[in-house]
């Protein structure tokens, strides 16, 4: 935060901050309610408000769907022969995706809806190609990890980086990464 | 997703399915670029475009102030004594409040906002908290952690729960987390 930001208390600056911050808050609260409804919907798209209550059965849910169309994986991940080859080269492919543009915009759209459609799937999705490495390590009677440690340890801070500090995660400290998860879960 | 969201390509709920979901992103990306400009921000505010432009440079930065106003810190971390306690206490604290009501808002808010203005003040609003709890085990000449540790093996994961599956982490889940984390990277 700049100085410019925090002017002194009482003043023709702070009631400019004042002013200007209330104009956003009401606008993107009033933009908020009238973006999207329903019925908006429906008459953009020709067809009756109750098809889409029937179909959908709420707005979120609706709108779940669209901004996770792009993120239901296409194929399993490769089989690389063992499980830290698995997960490095499925991980390496995932941050790439979700670091791109369009990957963060749809990002931005799922975290950035109410409730917990979006997320959720978002997070089902994510296990559900975990759950299909670590199994594969199971059948090959390596030594695995569980589908939770891999979202705790290697998947949560390599996200929480890309979202907070806008840094990707380069290959080597991905593999680093899940080279230590692997040694310290033995 | 459930079979509903599935339909048959080419059939009528096909042709629905298309509609609808192009009908919601037309009015998304109009609303995206109609909703909040300087000048209507200034409008409302009874305030002249340059002086937006003079103290916050541009619109990203004015929204992430708005954005983080709240997430600012009012105080530094609490000292009971031990890194242990210092850690669990303060993030039992953070956690709580980014589960709430408003807590959730902002940070859909924050995340929801194109570019890396609110993201990177919220990580150095969290890191700065982090640092005066590491930096007092340091004086106290306890064995204390990097704030990159913390962030990466304690925030992160707490993170990504809260943010993906909806679920606020307990007291003893928090406090297990932070104890195999010390013990860890001993």
């Amino acid at each position: 935060m700049n100085d410019k930001t925090a002017p002194r208390p009482g003043g023709r600056s702070a009631r400019v901050q004042t002013a200007v911050h209330s104009a956003v808050r009401e606008i993107q609260k009033k933009f908020e309610h009238e973006r999207l409804t329903v019925p908006s919907i429906a008459a953009r798209a020709g067809v009756n408000p109750t098809t889409i209550y029937r179909r959908w059965g709420t707005l979120d849910s609706l709108l779940a769907d669209v901004a996770l169309e792009r993120m239901q994986p296409e194929q399993i991940p490769e089989d690389f022969g063992n499980l830290h080859d698995d997960l490095a080269n499925w991980m390496e492919a995932f941050i790439d995706e979700m670091a791109s543009d369009p990957g963060r915009a749809m990002l931005r759209e799922v975290l950035g809806t109410q409730g917990h459609a979006c997320t959720g799937k978002c997070d089902n999705y994510i296990r559900q190609q975990i759950e299909v490495i670590t199994k594969r390590a199971d059948d090959r009677r390596e030594k695995s990890l569980a589908v939770d440690e891999v979202v705790q340890f290697i998947v949560a801070p390599l996200m929480y980086r890309m979202l907070f500090s806008d840094e990707t995660s380069k290959e080597k400290e991905i593999e680093s990464l899940i080279r230590t998860t692997i040694s310290n879960t033995e």
